[in-house]
């Protein structure tokens, strides 16, 4: 089982809208076929294992990392193919809670007379298919907060330089990061100050993120890098009613995508924002900022991963701030994180947060 | 030479104006003493190493972390203890650079016939003894900056809260820190906001460290946990010659000693500070903030050591920076560290950093 997880875990970010699975077919102690989602999503992990298993499938053991569908979609059940197969035994971490499948699928392996053992490194499963779940259950992707910041927690100095505070190696942790992700998003501000690609670089062939700008005007120039790559790598624009209508249509004619969200308190709502996401079906979101952007993601309580990197300069008091105004008052009232990994890489420091 | 100088770097803190060495004698590959210097400094560590050895120390090797002294001073040099005891070898990682032992120790003893072997592990013992050197070379002690802050480098929210940002382990880190160093220092705004206690607690029978408040104007309360308890444990108030006589009489009747420091810009001028700081003998002094004194430190490049403490929650640019304004424009302007350790110390992330 840990080993289909680890298949399908090197295709998060490149299944959506589906989840990222894993599947490993075992007979006689031998590995007789592997597979994983295939990026976009199709074909699913399950008949990819059975192909390279062959006629060896019958009376084998299945370890795949979600229970097998069990609807007619864009492809032949998977749970139907199983049983065609003759497979003995599904071993699966857990149910799928997406309604057309969840309990469907074990129950089909079951009438079918394959034995089908649950519950083995769920909690690990859970976790992997945390976006998957966030989508299907609150109609909203997992998101992913990322700080690359000085000792002192500014992302740039009072000047707006910002390239680069963290070193080579935390940026490539970066692009990885990126595209274990269906999305990058950041605000408009660091969309203007930055000009960034958002692109994953030196990651070989990777299907590349969405990516996502939250600007309530679309304050931002046409002639950005995200403007002019546009219809290479997607580019949506997460905008307000109050957009401007020709800068919409430039927009949309360099190949970007609009999608109206909800205002609130004069800004894009991010329980609106991220509903339209999931709605485009994005299961795994990463944010890079800017400081606005962060701040209402964390105020709303939807920021599920954090990532911080930091580096070891200080840039004092008039640095701007990884994190804008978040009208804390009490300790009580701050939004927790769990630290689940730190290392150093290169010479920064890497920390990763899940919420409390 | 490794099991020395841990012998040694547990007396930091504990043993200045001198440095904290460490000496085992060792024969036909046996320990046969075991010396470090005493709480205050006397007696050195070669001489309580020679008296567990006893008569053995004839022929023995004796590894100490640094020079043994070769003046008169209120012990009799540990030079000529050395030879008295008829060792055949002396191993040092360095001279000491104490100009009235610097080469002079070695000497002695190779002028006795006892073989002298340094360099051995040099690098480590140059960092265990840097406060010492400093102190000796550039008449300042070392300053070792912790900062204890959120995910976004705040120490507090906007109204002030800031206790507890991290966890109760991180706090016990703290008092370690604090006893492995000659003093605490901390600004006249953390001293009145926290009404600190800033000694060492839950490490047992420890040298407190000396307390330091940098207060141009003795801005403090003397209801202050600070001055009630100035008689137990050592207050000093570094502070500016415009400081109400008034105030100052108060202090010293409640036990403090008074610094007075130069001013520059408004504010105790840094550099001046240390130098106080050092003449009055301080080898190692941990500064706890706040913002203010951490960042004219910083600006100073007075800045030796940083532990940051980074706890999984955030609050937001209104909060209160750990470090405060430091008129960086460029990047490369910064102060710059390069990262030590990275663990995690309970729920909090500790990071160690030392000057680039």
């Amino acid at each position: 089982m840990a080993h289909a997880l680890r298949l399908g875990r090197r295709r998060m970010g490149q299944c959506w809208p589906n989840p990222a699975v894993g599947c490993v077919i075992v007979k006689d102690g031998r590995v007789i076929g592997r597979g994983a989602t295939a990026p976009g999503g199709r074909p699913h992990a399950e008949p990819q294992a059975l192909a390279q298993a062959g006629a060896a499938a019958r009376g084998a053991t299945v370890y795949v990392t979600l229970e097998p569908c069990a609807h007619h979609g864009k492809t032949p059940p998977c749970a139907e193919a199983l049983v065609k197969a003759g497979v003995a035994r599904v071993v699966a971490p857990l149910a799928d809670s997406d309604p057309r499948v969840s309990g469907k699928g074990f129950e089909h392996l079951r009438r079918h007379g394959i034995e089908v053992t649950t519950g083995v490194l769920a909690e690990e499963a859970a976790r992997d298919h945390a976006g998957f779940f966030l989508k299907v259950g609150e109609g909203r992707p997992l998101v992913t907060l990322k700080l690359a910041n000085s000792f002192d927690g500014r992302i740039a100095t009072a000047t707006g330089e910002s390239q680069w505070i963290t070193g080579p190696e935390a940026r490539r942790v970066v692009h990885g990061l990126r595209a274990a992700h269906d999305a990058v998003m950041v605000g408009a501000g660091t969309a203007r100050s930055d000009d960034p690609a958002l692109t994953v670089r030196g990651w070989g062939e990777v299907r590349q993120p969405v990516r996502v700008v939250v600007s309530r005007l679309i304050d931002v120039p046409l002639m950005s890098k995200l403007a002019s790559t546009a219809r290479q790598v997607p580019v949506w624009l997460a905008h307000g009613s109050d957009a401007a209508p020709a800068t919409r249509k430039a927009w949309q004619s360099c190949g970007a995508k609009l999608i109206p969200c909800e205002i609130r308190a004069g800004r894009v709502d991010p329980h609106g924002l991220l509903r339209e996401l999931g709605e485009q079906g994005l299961t795994r979101v990463f944010c890079e900022g800017g400081g606005q952007l962060a701040a209402s993601l964390l105020s709303a309580d939807l920021v599920d991963e954090l990532v911080g990197f930091t580096a070891g300069l200080a840039l004092g008091a008039e640095g701007r701030p990884g994190i804008g105004a978040m009208g804390v008052d009490r300790l009580s009232e701050a939004p927790r994180f769990v630290l689940d990994e730190v290392r150093a890489v290169g010479p920064d420091v890497m920390h990763r947060w899940r919420r409390a």
